[in-house]
């Protein structure tokens, strides 16, 4: 088996592509269906990482495909719209049948975006421009804030800050960098802002045996959140909003109880912040809900909640009171890409067709026994298996044998992903069913039983 | 007639689309066709703006409605990979075909993103990574840099900055942000950067008959460009980047000389800043030039060049130092879209095959030239009208009268763009003719006779 690792920087004139990573190759998409992947050889290969998370029904789906024949749909992907002034007509209806259908609960309103870290960002810009009109008590910016806004000053540019986990991911443009906090690689030699960064608890898994002592470690991190709070307000950047993911991802899987998000909603509203679900990576059904902060079971479980990936398109759904004052505020050329929105109504209905939710529940269920049962079996490889639906993971003994182990798994046909040091993740499309988890689970302990 | 200006934020569960600027309204795209935009009750519309001048050959375009036919091109459309780890078999030579087809003079390498904001984001990510390990003279990051890093903090993230300039407009995420200096409406409330602006060239128009004015003014900027460079040096914020745009579009469509931007570019490199030209508005033909540098007539533009909108994916190019290091400095989940790198593989053959390049030095002559009739015929309302091919602007006299301009236009059938505090601007396709100009200025004089 011939894999072509891709590093095509070195000719002149030609696209820079140099990730040299555990699983880098070139793909043949035409061939490539449900949850298999196939190589440029034709090699056919069981995908448990789905493009980072963000194929939501598998490859070449049929209904996807058939929404491309419909010769009503192909103006949608021809004339791209400078969507904040010129929607298309159906776009309302679009979005009605598509993101609206799935609202986070207390959540009215939704903004597109094309990607992630648009999302996150302007996210974050409409907790600031909240949080300034609410310490203002009213919409009215004084003389000084116009003036000064202009040349990057105080307080037109005003010294807010949003308060983020260590460990979290949110995004690498420079407002979501600053609350990215889980590898270097990220971050090196990118300026950066002064905002408070609080523990992200560190459980110990199963959740369910250690509850006394993962509700001390959630205390302490809440108490801290609230002292950081506090000293950025003295130190006159008071946090306008707190931004989380309901499982840190990229940053290695790490989980939290619904108890502690709920604490921490209630800590961001007794200090005035907004809070921030960034369900970019868990959102879309991996977790067996729709939204991963459904499992907190609030009626108001935020302010904001951001989602990119498997929606396809970018964007942030939000509370009335987060709308910003005027127009143009929130604004770019294309805030997001109606032809996307158009695969999500046609996504959205295949999930309730099928009950992939309930599939995800029943296969992620199986997946994580099959990782209880094999971290019993190699205890020096594997340790702190976790998970909820199929979004899934496992830690490995080091990084350097967690890289060889995706290595050795790809060559025998499982896409897999890293994440945090030495964890490995588990993200394949909501059609993966029991099947895929055996098939995967034979892979894997052959390559583990080859590692011990 | 009855024009749908869109205000749809009051129902609960709605989509919130808010703006109820100067020309916004529902538009029916399959109806639209080449430069006509027809709204939901089928009003015909010449449009000059082109979704904030981001069509590059109308709408509905045969070529591409073509290319949807395909069916090999289907899957391109249905499985968006995750272009920094598993792109298509098909990508380098979509990339070849399409941006290293037009790839500025001295650059050899092209990195796409999804939108203008995310290219300028890490087009400045790419300066400050290069800067850096220039600083250190090698590639290896000290202990200090890994630890810092990850808490926001120098020397990990360090006090660099980057240099705009007045009147400037390069995104509105928070990096590009802190480089935007055009409207308050884009930056009130968001907490920025310490970065020098310098102040852009106030040229007198037509740029011929002032030429020792200009100059002046010019060099007045330069001084100060320099002057900034070195004081910001000294406060500990060095310089790692120079951005600008080849015509300040959104802040005005204000134009400087190509002798400015030569001396401009031997600034930065004496000063040892990267050179960026943001080409987001003005790249991809309408000023008769596929790039607008290309009139400064240099082998070697720039260090880096920025694209998104006609382009239909953003992205940036650069020179081959401006590679980071390592893979993942630069890295998100799509890094672009290849469904609208095929779109602008038949968008340049289009361009070639009909040289439109050609046509735009034509009518835009025509445009520029109905331009200088009109402001001589109404010296009260038009002044300083410029233009390089079809990107051109006029000043009205003030922004009430602009405004009023733009919505009496409008309802006789042409589609037009504000910018700046009073102008106009012109941003038509690149199939725009002889035959649109003399139509626009039939019906723009009508409207200017109303309101003289």
């Amino acid at each position: 088996m011939h894999y072509h690792y891709y590093k095509i920087i070195v000719n002149p004139g030609h696209v820079s592509l140099q990730n040299v990573g555990a699983v880098n190759f070139f793909c043949n998409y035409d061939d490539s269906r449900g949850n298999y992947l196939v190589d440029v050889d034709g090699n056919r290969m069981l995908d448990l990482y789905t493009q980072i998370s963000s194929i939501p029904i598998g490859y070449n789906h049929p209904a996807l495909l058939k929404l491309m024949a419909n010769p009503n749909n192909l103006s949608t992907f021809v004339n791209r719209p400078a969507l904040g002034i010129l929607p298309p007509e159906n776009f309302p209806d679009k979005i009605t049948e598509s993101l609206i259908s799935v609202a986070p609960s207390g959540m009215t309103r939704v903004q597109t975006m094309a990607c992630g870290s648009c999302s996150n960002e302007n996210a974050f810009k409409s907790m600031f421009i909240w949080y300034r009109n609410k310490e203002r008590g009213h919409n009215s910016p004084s003389e000084e804030d116009l003036s000064t806004c202009m040349i990057n000053q105080a307080p037109g540019c005003p010294d807010l800050s949003i308060l983020s986990f260590m460990g979290g991911f949110h995004g690498r443009t420079m407002g979501c960098l600053a609350t990215t906090h889980s590898k270097i690689i990220h971050k090196l030699d990118v300026p950066s802002f002064d905002w408070p960064i609080a523990p992200f608890p560190r459980l110990q898994y199963p959740l369910e045996e250690f509850t006394r002592e993962n509700a001390q470690e959630e205390a302490r991190c809440l108490e801290e959140v609230e002292d950081l709070i506090v000293k950025w307000r003295q130190k006159g950047r008071p946090v306008a909003g707190i931004v989380i993911e309901p499982i840190q991802a990229e940053g290695g899987d790490n989980h939290a109880s619904p108890d502690f998000f709920r604490k921490l909603r209630g800590i961001a509203r007794k200090h005035g912040c907004a809070f921030h679900a960034d369900e970019v990576q868990t959102g879309g059904g991996s977790t067996g809900k729709f939204w991963a902060h459904e499992h907190w079971g609030m009626e108001d479980p935020a302010d904001i909640v951001s989602f990119s990936k498997k929606l396809l398109s970018g964007g942030y759904f939000y509370r009335d009171e987060l709308q910003a004052d005027k127009p143009y505020r929130i604004f770019n050329t294309w805030m997001g890409d109606p032809s996307k929105n158009l695969f999500l109504a046609e996504v959205l209905n295949v999930i309730r067709r099928e009950n992939l939710l309930e599939e995800v529940a029943r296969s992620g269920k199986a997946l994580l026994d099959g990782l209880y049962d094999l971290q019993a079996q190699f205890p020096g490889l594997l340790s702190r298996a976790r998970g909820q639906g199929t979004f899934c993971a496992v830690d490995v003994c080091d990084a350097a044998t967690r890289d060889r182990i995706l290595l050795q798994t790809r060559d025998k046909g499982v896409i897999l992903g890293g994440c945090g040091e030495s964890s490995i993740r588990f993200r394949p499309a909501l059609i993966f069913r029991d099947y895929h988890v055996h098939l995967f689970l034979n892979i894997f302990s052959d390559v583990l039983a080859h590692n011990k």
